[in-house]
């Protein structure tokens, strides 16, 4: 097949009628297929089927042996500190434990943020006018809608494959209302790109006019890869050391769960800080809570004790999601490549395909596949404010359908794609 | 014995003389006692060991046939939502399914109030200068820092054996800058008074100054009867259509948690709210959150499926519960009763019971007892800002040590209480 660039018009009006064959074709079937959300697939839910049996007879003691049925704790146990502090190559000490969500501990340090502002604030971040977010695009829209509530501007940064733009980045937190930024670094949400070390060094380091600018690090799949091969996994540095090598210390929050680890929503999940915020936070955060749910926690390490656990763990996550991800890249390899309309990462983890289709069609193209039963994210969901100004990037999930399913739905989306790009290019 | 009012000043320092030989004695035991925190013992925790026995072969499913393990379903199984509904007289569609603590559902509805304000608001409440919280007293230590940390100025009320002192209730509300009450009304803390008809009825027929005036009504133990007789059982009204009957349909928000039921914050916790709170909440709490852990709430359904299992759970509680109550009573009534310088109430429910020692007595009876190696509740904790304006208010938790134990510590206690008194007196 040829590129659309290089066809003429009457090529591409008979591509269209092709195509629109293919689109009667799809409508005939009476698809209903959901490539929406990344949800783990019952499958890999499966997995963890077995992470509660035992518990009655297990004595319900730490190791040091405090029982944890009952209140206290209230940062959560040591031994689930020691686990994620080793995940993300920190100490226990820089560990609290939440309970299911990540999000939730986000939202919250940002609701104390704006109420009792930062350790190193001059006023709590509701009493600036103006206040900004910046948000590396495309990026996690769930990210986008916490700022934006708490009354955030939000200004896109491009993400680049090595990261966040750092040109613009460097220029923007030269504005002393830029009070943070948002950051998925390993496999972004959706492109899959890792930060690369150089990145995350200008990030540590970098001159930013407030003193309690802070980065939120979300370490939603940084053990997430696809490939058993070291040189194909994503690998981030220690970016709570980083910072304070920088002399930066209290730059960063970072955030990890194991909600696509055991069960999603129902997982543990943690915030990691220096010292100088822990002590703040948890001033808070002690009259917040009577304490998280230690049971969870310590279910969850009895099926997780350490890193090697986690890791076979991963594999068989993994197992289930590579066929997924290389089938819809191999669709779209075969029925997109070639059209030169769209383009896109192969990500090496973390649960999204993101496609950048022909400018302006994007949400034509999710429409159309919405008509012929197909449903994606919305087009725009991955920009702030669900605006994408080149109206380009669609996010495909693939994690939750079954392969034929995914199939189908991919096809159905290049084929989507290709005809409203063909619209378009004739329409100019 | 005589009571110390009619002793003469020769009588009061012979019994001085006899309380300082029992002081040594005790001092001899080299006692290490903990009567402070309302916290399950470890053998009403063994009653729920069995929680998530055969899960793993359970399906996860809701009846309905949703994914237990998945994402979804934000504001809980319908199953527990049901479960709640009908412990609190009212519909399922009222309840929201937090995790396993409801002080952070508390917390978490204040933080909202104060940055965004209710439905029914002005504007946000972090924007109303001298805002105020009244606090029934005495009352929870934890309610009341909640408050304080998020900038309201506490103001005390009488509790009476009825309820807060409602003829001044209404006085203060009257103050547009009131917005909101404490209360623990089934079995308050400490003092395990229930709130009556009459008292729950002008609380929701109130005219209130602030057209978003809240009551927080925490049900922590409206099920933690101490007694199988339903006589001596304490109830309370559906207090949401109360207050919608009143006209005033949005000014309460209910809690309750299993926290005292199953495991100690790690069970389930729920805030029940009108369709209005709801719609409003939610749209905060659907950005907050991408759910809450609905494993455990399945757990629960699976544990205790309805009322009727509540009740035969809880008269196992009580059955380990009554004896404690009924001992900490007893050696009172023996030992403290005759000299008339304390009084109590003898709770039906709750975790606590509450001791009005000698005026201006009760910082240094809770240090002497800290003395001898019986730890209390601080004196003054169960008032705004640690304050007992009369010094006199203990609370005394007796759900957790042993009989043997508790048999010393409220011997110990009396003895204190009594000598502090006689030197109060004799000071006089």
């Amino acid at each position: 097949m040829q590129s659309y660039k290089e066809m003429s018009a009457e090529e591409l009006r008979e591509e269209r009628a092709f195509l629109l064959t293919k689109i009667e074709e799809f409508r005939a079937m009476n698809l209903s297929l959901d490539m929406t959300r990344g949800k783990p697939s019952p499958e890999q839910l499966s997995l963890s089927n077995d992470l509660f049996v035992g518990l009655e007879n297990s004595g319900y003691k730490t190791e040091a042996g405090a029982d944890v049925r009952n209140y206290g704790i209230p940062a959560g146990l040591p031994e689930t500190r020691e686990f994620f502090a080793k995940w993300l190559g920190t100490v226990p000490e820089n560990i609290y434990v939440g309970n299911g969500s990540s999000l939730n501990l986000m939202f919250d340090a940002l609701m104390r943020a704006v109420v009792f502002g930062e350790h190193d604030s001059e006023k709590p971040w509701g009493q600036i006018p103006g206040k900004k977010w910046l948000c590396p695009v495309p990026g996690y829209d769930r990210h986008f809608k916490v700022t934006e509530k708490l009354g955030f501007e939000l200004i896109p940064v491009p993400l680049k494959e090595d990261g966040p733009d750092m040109d613009i980045v460097e220029e923007l937190v030269k504005d002393p209302t830029v009070l943070g930024m948002w950051s998925v670094p390993c496999y972004s949400n959706p492109d899959g790109y890792v930060y690369s070390p150089e990145v995350c060094g200008r990030l540590a380091r970098m001159k930013t006019a407030a003193p309690d600018f802070r980065i939120f690090w979300d370490n939603a799949y940084s053990v997430h890869h696809l490939y058993d091969d070291e040189s194909k996994q994503g690998k981030l540095p220690d970016m709570l050391r980083l910072c304070a090598a920088a002399g930066n210390p209290s730059r960063v929050y970072e955030f990890a769960s194991t909600s696509k680890i055991t069960f999603a929503g129902a997982g543990i999940s943690i915030i990691a800080m220096n010292k100088d915020n822990m002590e703040f936070a948890t001033k808070i955060l002690n009259v917040q809570t009577i304490g998280n749910n230690k049971i969870n926690q310590y279910a969850h390490i009895r099926f997780l004790p350490d890193l090697d656990a986690l890791k076979a763990h991963m594999k068989k996550h993994a197992a289930f999601l590579r066929p997924k991800f290389e089938l819809t890249l191999d669709i779209m390899d075969r029925e997109l490549a070639d059209s030169g309309i769209a383009k896109w990462n192969k990500p090496l983890g973390g649960y999204f395909v993101s496609v950048f289709v022909y400018p302006g069609t994007a949400t034509e193209t999710v429409a159309l596949c919405k008509e012929l039963g197909v449903a994606f994210t919305p087009a725009g969901a991955t920009y702030p404010y669900g605006k994408d100004p080149d109206d380009s990037n669609i996010r495909i999930a693939p994690s939750f359908p079954s392969l034929p399913d995914i199939e189908k739905a991919v096809e159905v989306f290049s084929v989507c794609a290709k005809l409203t790009a063909i619209e378009k290019i004739l329409e100019a």
